[in-house]
C-alpha cells in the first residue's frame, strides 16, 4: 500500500499524519529545552517503537509507560531509562524485579507503604535498588498521597530510608488539567501543580532528602508556566497525537490533530434524515458522549454533521440543521472524523496507518495488554 | 497457566467461563431445535474460533459475521456458509467477490439499490451467483429498508431479477429489544418483527419470489415466540457470554453471565472514601456509563460498591452509602468486575483466560481490525 493515497485504505481506518506528529513532538521538545526541563514523553496514546522513536529523537532513553506491557515491549527494543508511572501493581513486582535487573534504569511508582513493603520482600540482585518515584496527589484527584497530608512526607522519608530501594523522584500527574478552558486555566492548574510538588521537594530537602521532580499531562507542558523550570522533568504524552479534547481545552488547534478516523457511507436513512458509516465504537471508542455539539466526534469538513450514536460496527450521521442532501454523501463515499480523545480512539486499532501528505508511508503496530 | 487459578493472572484480564458458554449455548440449539428453526450463532461478541465451535457444534457451518476481517478469519479456518451481515461496503465488494468464490456459500447483505449495482458490476466466476440478504428495518432503526415502505419490494424484486445474483433471505435485527425491560415487552418487539418480516415474505411470495427470513437479538432469541417458528433463521449471537445489560433487559439471569474482568485493588484514597483498581477502560470499555446504579459495571459479591468512573488505566471505586472499610480490600486484592456490555468489554482484550470451575483451561486470541 506504500505510496497509495490513504483513500485506498478499507475502512475504518485509524491514519496518522507523521508530519503532524514530527512537528507537535519538535516542538514539545524546544518548549522543554527552552525551559530547561528534562522531557520524558508519556507511551501511553500511541504505544508504538516509530512514534516512541520520533518522540525521543532517536534515542531510546528517558520515556514513561502506563503499563507493563509496554515497559516489557520497549525494553526488547532497546529502549531504557523506562519510568513505570503506575501504582506499583502487587502481582506484578517479580516482572518489575526483572526488568530493573535487566535495564540500566527501570523504575517504579508508588503511594503507599504497603507498595514499599513488597520492594522490600523482593531485593534486587546485581547490587542494584529500586529506583521508585512517590506518586504525589496535587489535585488531581486520582492516584497518589495527598501532597498536604503528612503522610506524604513520611512515605517519602520511609523510601528513602529502606534498604535497598531509592528514591529517584516525586511524581505528579495534573490530569485535573482535562477539566479547563483555555491557557490562562491550564496555566492556574500547572502552577498550582508545580507549586505544590516545589514545596514538596523543599521540605524533603529540610529533612535532608534530595530527589528528582516531574509534573505532567499534555495541556499543562503544551503552555508551560516559568516555574516548571525548577522541575526536573515533565511527562506529556497525548500531544505527539493531540484531539478535539485537547483543541476544546485549548492545549493545541484543530490543525495539530495528527489523527484521523476514516470512514464510508454505507447506508441512507431518508425516513430518520441519518445516514450510516462504517465507524462504531470498534472504530473510535465510545469517549466524548455527550461533550460536543456535533456528537462524539467531528466530522472534518462537515460541521453541519453530528455523529449522533454509534453501536458496534455502525454509526448514525444526522443533519444538525436542515435537511440530509443525500447527493452529497453517495454510498461509498468518504468522511474523516477527527476523535475526541485519540488515546481512546488509538487503542481500538490493531495497526495504525502512517501517511504524509495524504500518501501512505507505513504501518505502525502498537503493543496491547498489560 | 494452565490448570492455575485464575487469582494466578495478571489483571486486568477478561475470564471466560467455558461452562457457562457451553451451557448458554446448549440452551439456545435447544430452543432453536424445539422452535424447529435454524440458528446462525452470530460472532461478533467473542470474534474466537474455539467459541464459534462451541456456537456450532463443530460443523464449522452457518455463521453471521460482523465484518469482514471476521469473515476471512472463519473462511481460513475451515468454516463455510457465512453471512456476513452488513449493508454492503462499497471498498470490500472485491475482498467479498473473492470469498463468494472461494466458498459453498458466502452470502451478502444491502439496502440499497446503489449495492446491487456494485455486485451487477463484478459478476462472480465459475458459474456462481452473489447469495444476496435483503435487509429490512421492522422498527430498529439502524441500516435496512423500511418494511412498510414500497421501496423495500421493490429492491427485494430487483435483487431477485438480477443478472448473476440470488436474493437470499429478509434479514431483519430487532436491536429495539435491548430498549426492553422483561419478558413480555421482549415478546412485543420480536413479535412485531417476526409478523413485519413473514408479512414482507408473503408480499414476495404474491409476486412469485420465495427467499429465506431471518431475525435476530440476544433478548429475543432468549424468549422467543411460537411465530419464530415460522423463520428459517435466527442470528443471535451475545448470548453465549451474556452480561449485565441482558439481565437487565431481562434475557438472563446474573447466573449467566459467562465473563468478567478480574482487577487488583491499587490504591487506597482514605480522602475521597475510594479505592483504585487496575482496570479502566483499555480492560472494560466505557459501555453502561450512566445505566446502573453500581456505575459502569457490577463488582461481584459486592453491591456496596460503585464503579464510579475510568480513565485510561485506572478505575474509581466508592461506597454507595457508608466509609469504605480498607481493610476488606487491601493492595492487591482481587475484584471481579461484571461487565455491563460483554461484547464491548472482549473487544478491549488481545486474549482471553478461559476456565473450568476457577482453574484455567486455554486462551482464546481474537480476530481484530475490518
Amino acid at each position: 500500500m506504500e505510496g497509495d493515497p490513504i483513500s485506498a485504505l478499507y475502512t475504518p481506518a485509524l491514519v496518522v499524519d507523521v508530519d503532524i506528529v514530527k512537528r507537535n513532538s519538535d516542538r514539545m521538545k524546544e518548549r522543554c529545552q527552552n525551559l530547561g526541563v528534562q522531557l520524558r514523553p508519556h507511551m501511553k496514546t500511541h504505544k508504538t517503537l516509530e512514534c516512541a522513536d520520533i518522540m525521543t529523537g532517536g534515542s531510546r532513553r528517558c520515556i514513561v509507560v502506563s503499563t507493563l506491557a509496554e515497559a516489557c515491549f520497549y525494553a526488547d527494543h532497546g529502549y531504557d531509562d523506562i519510568l513505570y508511572a503506575y501504582p506499583l501493581p502487587f502481582d506484578k513486582v517479580e516482572r518489575c524485579a526483572v526488568l530493573s535487573e535487566k535495564l540500566t534504569l527501570f523504575q517504579v511508582l508508588l503511594d503507599h507503604h504497603d507498595a514499599l513493603d513488597q520492594l522490600r520482600k523482593r531485593p534486587l540482585g546485581e547490587e542494584k535498588k529500586w529506583q521508585v518515584w512517590l506518586k504525589l496527589d496535587c489535585g488531581n484527584g486520582r492516584a497518589g498521597v495527598l501532597h498536604s497530608e503528612p503522610e506524604a512526607l513520611r512515605l517519602a522519608q520511609a523510601i528513602s530510608e529502606a534498604d535497598g530501594v531509592k528514591l529517584t523522584g516525586i511524581y505528579s500527574h495534573c490530569g485535573n488539567s482535562y477539566n479547563c478552558r483555555g491557557v490562562e486555566q491550564i496555566q492556574t492548574v500547572a502552577q498550582d501543580t508545580t507549586t505544590f510538588t516545589l514545596q514538596f521537594i523543599e521540605k524533603l530537602k529540610s529533612l535532608g532528602i534530595t530527589c528528582k521532580s516531574s509534573i505532567g499531562s499534555t495541556p499543562s507542558c503544551s503552555h508551560p508556566v516559568t516555574d516548571m523550570a525548577k522541575l526536573s522533568e515533565v511527562h506529556p504524552g497525548n500531544y505527539t497525537f493531540y484531539d478535539v479534547q485537547q483543541s476544546v481545552i485549548g492545549s493545541c488547534s484543530l490543525e495539530d490533530v495528527a489523527v484521523r478516523v476514516l470512514t464510508r457511507v454505507i447506508s441512507h436513512c431518508p425516513h430518520r434524515n441519518q445516514l450510516l458509516i462504517d465507524c462504531g465504537w470498534t472504530g473510535l471508542s465510545l469517549d466524548g458522549a455527550g461533550k460536543l455539539p456535533t456528537g462524539y466526534a467531528m466530522i472534518e469538513g462537515h460541521p453541519d454533521l453530528r455523529l449522533l450514536s454509534m453501536t458496534q460496527e455502525h454509526g448514525r450521521v444526522e443533519s444538525i440543521s436542515g435537511k440530509l442532501d443525500y447527493d452529497r454523501f453517495p454510498l461509498g463515499s468518504l468522511l474523516t472524523i477527527i476523535p475526541y480523545h485519540s488515546c481512546a480512539t488509538a487503542m481500538m486499532h490493531p495497526v495504525y496507518h502512517v501517511h504524509s501528505g495524504g500518501r501512505l508511508v507505513e504501518r505502525w503496530t502498537p503493543t496491547r495488554g498489560w
